[in-house]
């Protein structure tokens, strides 16, 4: 496709400055432009590359006035990153849309599909499964028996829902990613063996939300493993049963929860950390990456690292301090040493008195 | 599905205190408990709820005396636990035990499929495998070229199982586990890149294991990577190839195992513990949640934490003191200070002398 | 399959010492042997199994001169190791090489399938991708609308290659990997929910590549997320969007990089490490199980370890303290209290006088 700064402006009710017949026909940052691309300037930071960007034009706040020489077209918006945003939105939406059932998937006779949705090639839905309006469901997933979908929700090739599970409206689910496996649940009997404990609770995904690949979020012994409106995943998030994740937490990639942990709203933890069970986080805290977290967390809004974690600014400094431990060893001894000797020359001054 | 009070008491062997004609169609854990759902008490440290859960009925061992009054009826059994186990497993029961192949599965021509085996829609079984009697092979399912699976083998919606591989009685396997990829092995040349080694090995699994969803156990270079009878491993574990992991051993979710390492049996592994390769676990040991691993471990029973980890109560001595590091050094400092002030002044009075 | 040694010998070139018509029809570790079976020697450290291996014949170097009575056949040639690896690929090479489209697959009108390549049961090739020749695409497979595959290529069951994805020669990819997934791009919105950020860039899989299963690899906000030629990713690894992992850089199981961070050429990465974002990483760096990275890292070939990461040694060090914080706080104690103790005394003693 090929559009005009011309019309782009237009379309984003911008102004421009510059070539106003040139043609746009991809999208670049603007430290990696090239011609015929769109770029962006938000972030004052990245300044500089406006200056020397190969981009054919790069959009920009309205209040921008470059502080030297540019060559390329400006087209100045309200808002060049939520302007930049939309315009992707537009590309990326080509895919969408699409309805009807692929010869080769496989819907069984109870399993009601709503006539606006879509399933790919190759696909199952179980009995009793339910499929909302606008659901883009593309090839090789799996759907169990009595699985219930709202409105619009999209999976990605390979995705694995198991029976009874509930996916809310608008959630986006990546390649890959388990939806109700059974929780890790084994009673230890006294010969040493494990027995199975039956996992038939289910897991309840709410609306807006959005898991990442080669996810596994297990099923609940009893009752629901719960993902709270608008929750983000990353990819290879393991969240065990009886777990809920509070609304608007996001989580990144490797991250894992242990069973009937319960994760408070608007948290954002990073990559590689790891709860354990059955403890409590309160709303807002923050982790850094590989934190590990044994117990819970009553006082929200906290800042918390490390492995086991405790507030961030002293487990930077104590990190900080970990790397000069010899050091201080060696300083110890030696201190040992001074005391030691000064003490045996006091007691034999002592002595010689 | 509805049963009575007075119907299940009569299934468990139990005895009925409140009403008995009271109707159950679900089940609830105790301390979430609502009208028409049967719950249990085994744990003393929940009775309390006991007297205020909303469930229609709770299971008791038939030794506990109320110490309050209660408003839901119990049922007392010789164990609240062990029975509601068996319902639960009713519960669960209920999609086992179909046969037959699905019309869209792909059955290779030497391929031998037992008769009441169940073969799932889309999935695939390759060239000379043998898939034993009861076998439950969910859709989307891939098993390779003379691979083997003996009695009652459970494999959820998209396991794949590569060539040659073989899975004992009873075992079960969650979605998205891959069971015989290759071992990651490369021989390093002199310009710097990587030759593959061929890992012409398998897997072997014993009985009664269950591995959870998006596991990756590969393939021997040579010989087998054994998983024993009864291990239960977790989501997003990592098997090397020629690892061994000893019976009846747990291990949590994003564990990892480096290559030719052997786990012993009845070993307990926390979540997100790696092992470094070519090393030997003894028996029975334990690890807290994130321990890394990198040397031997001979003496059995054995409790471990940290990474790199050593005997879990000194690690969490040393875990503790790590929190108070910048004090350490401060005081440190400040110790030297005086030492080396008193010196001088020590120094300086001895001149004066 | 069975061959004498005599035949073995010839085909490797090499000279028997022993009994040239024994037959072989399996192979194992020189450690494991047992009757029937080929075994190598090459590093001098498993000389001794030579003298007590039960395996029928052992390829060894022609230098080799047993220092004690062996029983096995001796196969002499120019390098062992090689040869050996030479006769794994043969073994290994027996599935490889078919061609054409499986009926079950489907393959949309506009893909350009080459008609040396194999199209496994079950896989879908998605409107105008391209395979190129030699590829063997095993059953279950999703590529996606535009996708590129060039030559020799080899997608294990199940993996899935997102819409526009490029994957190189000879590159290899086991079952369960995303390739393309969206990245984790949400713009954080003042009511405390977000938004979704399209990603509308791809993944660019070079040649020589290998990668393990159930991978993620998510695509590019805009560009391209990539992996260099002859890079070896493990099972279970995540690279985020943007990334950029160098030419022969070898990552072991359960790593992540974060979003936009570029790692050097041949680097060599432990198993559950974890690289931070909008870093750079130096050629030639190595990294320890576990380790975390949050800074770039310019010194090239620098080994690290520990979360935070330092110098290899220094870490090593400080890991080996850390298991003393105990003694060392207590230590401190008693030095402050001597210290203080005789600081009294002189206080006093001086008052005294």
């Amino acid at each position: 496709m090929q559009i005009s700064v011309k019309e782009l402006s237009t379309l984003l009710n911008g102004h421009v400055v510059g070539d106003e017949n040139a043609l746009l026909n991809t999208v670049a940052k603007i430290e990696e432009g090239k011609p015929g691309a769109l770029s962006f300037l938000a972030n004052p930071k990245y300044e500089p590359h406006i200056y020397t960007t190969q981009s054919t034009a790069v959009l920009v706040n309205k209040s921008f006035e470059p502080s030297a020489a540019v060559t390329t077209t400006l087209i100045k918006v309200d808002d060049a990153y939520a302007s930049f945003t939309f315009l992707l939105e537009q590309f990326a939406g080509i895919t969408k849309g699409r309805a009807g059932i692929h010869s080769t998937a496989v819907v069984e006779t109870n399993a009601r599909v709503d006539a606006s949705a879509f399933i790919g090639a190759q696909s199952y839905i179980g009995n009793e499964a339910i499929i909302g309006p606008d659901c883009q469901i593309h090839p090789q997933v799996y759907i169990g028996p009595g699985a219930k979908l709202g409105k619009n929700v999209t999976l990605y090739p390979g995705v694995k829902i198991y029976h009874l599970c509930e996916i809310g409206d608008n959630t986006i689910i990546h390649s890959g990613t388990v939806i109700g496996s059974d929780g890790f649940g084994f009673a230890p009997l006294e010969d040493g063996t494990y027995k199975k404990i039956p996992q038939i609770g289910n897991v309840i995904i709410e609306a807006d939300v959005e898991i990442g690949s080669n996810c596994s979020i297990d099923r609940a012994t009893m009752g629901s493993t719960i993902i709270r409106r608008g929750v983000k995943l990353d990819n290879l998030v393991q969240i065990a049963h009886n777990v809920e994740i509070g609304e608007h937490t996001v989580m990144a990639s490797q991250s894992g929860v242990a069973g009937s942990t319960k994760i408070g709203k608007h948290c954002v933890i990073g990559g590689q950390v790891g709860f354990a069970g059955h403890i409590t986080i309160a709303d807002g805290s923050q982790f850094g990456a590989q934190s590990g977290i044994g117990t819970s967390i009553k006082e929200p809004k906290g800042k918390w690292f490390g492995s086991p974690a405790f507030e961030v600014k002293s487990a930077i400094r104590s990190a900080a301090v970990f790397k000069r431990l010899p050091d201080m060893e060696k300083k110890l001894v030696e201190l040992e040493r001074l005391l030691t000797n000064s003490k045996n020359k006091e007691a034999s001054e002592t002595n010689n008195n």
